[in-house]
């Protein structure tokens, strides 16, 4: 609390161009505004789209930034008139916000609260359209509304899951990105029945919880697909029942697939991100009914396509963010069914580093062989 | 019943070659084999996928063929093993078959019976891979397993709907194809809600359909899109109650659709079968949920597509056959309903010919201002 209302000054690693290594910086962090809350972050995790951004990909990346979505840690000071969580209140930071009034929030259709998207997509706070992060006076964009690279980050209090004290924050900072879209996939927007047949392409950590809750909702069979097979015995421990490399095969793997399972499969999931994987995942599915769901993020100006006949013969295809879980409803419920041990989360966690190792961390994540690693943000 | 068991020759409009007018011809009809159903067609309409096939962009159109899908009329014989229809049945001939015994029968989530397709699709009978017509011992090919063209036909049992006999022949032959396919594409494939935005793509019969299931639904505002403003007047009939033209606006019309209906609407229908239709129709729905059905037919090799981010942040694509309506079990519901005027079928109809006038028919079919031309056949 001895910061309350003051400027703090702490570590985080700052991106200031595009794939160029990140900087570890001291930073000045702004107190939160009206309806902002300041958290410290305690542990965070990497993800694709952190590295996708700092690779200069991404449209709408704005350097410097400060990335990072995927954490959790402790409230520090909240700005007037937040209500729901206070100083001391352990939390998710949420880059899907949830207002519970907007259009959408009330619509009961969509996870996609569009209350500050306006301002996190460009990198500032809604209030002033300002940074509240910067570096001897030169503002520091915000990333996805979270910025959890940093000791302290600055959040709008829609953003902000508030869970359960007990749970260890080393682990449940997973919750706030990639185990969660990966359940919520198969359990919000497909929708998986038992004793479906289901086909995840990719088995980084999406793809596994995509397995995972697949084998939750009863699916019959599980076939993971990815180009490296060495991937096989970690994605049995998460439900995948039977596996196929791509490179194994002459035909293209939509027709391998259709081969294997009658006809093609009840739900596919696409967790990479590659616009002609979406296509065969789509096409893999069984006519008359086959849903596959866009998990991945595809790179800006890439497009699917498909001949329309796929979908007049029954085929389904959906896309999905965060799962499509209400995110503070819904994160603690996450939180709570991990502590239950009702699904993973430890083992996702292939290593743990520091924010001062940062850059090696990413390299760790483009090399293969890691799932998560989580970053303790204080040492 | 005088020609049971007996090849019956009779008048048929015979698609010798594509593109090529048809001709009136002498056609021979073999009696029904075992599971097969002989009908003497009273009343046949057109419909464009009639007209695709016969240009010959159709990479399954076989020739020469006696085309036609839409239509009615009563039971002539039936092959051995038939027990569901008998002699002087009144039928709609459906080219979407229900077995009620296959994989997709028994789903429960499709109306795409795949019993006889292996055969319809080539143009023969199951039993014996051959037709039932020919021209002095030449082969004509079936088309859509119903070749309504002709004053008898041959299908399969599973392709036969038996119908209220007080119907009006005349009227319900629409009942085969266009007029179910619009309504069920609201009703059982998208699911329209009450209060729904709906956009509707084409304002041909299908769309016109599409429009009147829609208000049947109870959606708030239904925008008709089409080239030809003319139609309007018509279709305010079938309760669009909004008209756009694209060729009124510079910008592309998804934006403008957009822009009418704060954010996009509920439920989007493309009934035209062109591709980039097809996508304008996704991308004018809402984020969040909103949801496009293609019920056109686009032609062969032809590919849709979009940024996967259009289905990442929620819309939904799909596409429809037949309205997802189950035929043996389902048209003859729709009959009832027309007996009880719950739904419209005479309004559709906008021209009445003969058989020998079929030439004729097509051609005002191609130059708009038709709706839905009935042929009687046996005039």
């Amino acid at each position: 609390m001895a910061f309350e209302g003051q400027v703090i000054t702490c570590k985080a690693a700052v991106a200031y161009e595009p794939n160029k290594p990140l900087v570890i910086e001291d930073v000045q962090v702004a107190p939160p505004q009206a309806g902002e809350v300041r958290i410290k972050i305690l542990y965070t995790a990497l993800c694709h789209t952190d590295a996708y951004t700092w690779s200069g990909k991404d449209p709408e990346g704005l350097f410097p930034c400060i990335l990072g979505h995927e954490a959790a840690g402790i409230v520090e000071s909240v700005g007037e008139g937040v209500t729901e969580v206070q100083p001391g209140d352990h939390v998710i930071p949420c880059y899907q916000a949830e207002c519970k009034e907007c259009k959408f929030c009330k619509s009961g259709k969509t996870n996609l609260c569009g209350k500050v998207r306006a301002a996190t997509g460009v990198g500032v706070m809604m209030s002033d359209r300002k940074s509240r992060f910067s570096v001897n006076g030169t503002p520091i964009y915000h990333f996805m509304g979270t910025s959890t690279f940093s000791q302290y980050t600055v959040v709008h209090d829609v953003s902000v899951a508030k869970i359960d004290p007990k749970a260890p924050l080393e682990k449940v900072c997973l919750l706030g990105c990639g185990v969660p879209t990966g359940l919520g996939a198969v359990w919000n927007t497909a929708k998986v029945e038992a004793g479906s047949i289901v086909a995840v392409f990719g088995l980084g950590t999406v793809g596994l919880a995509v397995a995972e809750g697949a084998k939750t909702a009863g699916a019959s069979r599980i076939i993971g697909i990815d180009l490296d097979s060495k991937k096989f015995d970690i994605a049995k421990n998460f439900g995948v029942t039977e596996f196929v490399n791509p490179k194994d095969h002459d035909k293209p793997i939509q027709e391998v697939i259709v081969g294997l399972t009658d006809g093609g499969v009840d739900y596919s999931f696409e967790c990479i991100g590659n616009v002609s994987v979406m296509r065969a995942a789509l096409e893999c599915c069984h006519k008359g009914w086959g849903t596959s769901v866009i998990v991945g993020v595809a790179a800006s100006g890439q497009e699917i396509s498909t001949r329309p006949f796929q979908l007049v013969t029954g085929r389904v295809w959906k896309g999905t963010a965060f799962g499509g879980f209400k995110s503070r409803s819904q994160v603690p419920w996450l939180v709570e069914k991990y502590m239950k041990k009702e699904i993973k989360v430890d083992e996702y966690i292939s290593h743990n580093m520091t924010l001062g190792e940062i850059n090696k961390a990413f390299d760790l994540m483009h090399e293969g062989g890691c799932l998560r690693c989580v970053l303790d943000v204080h040492t």
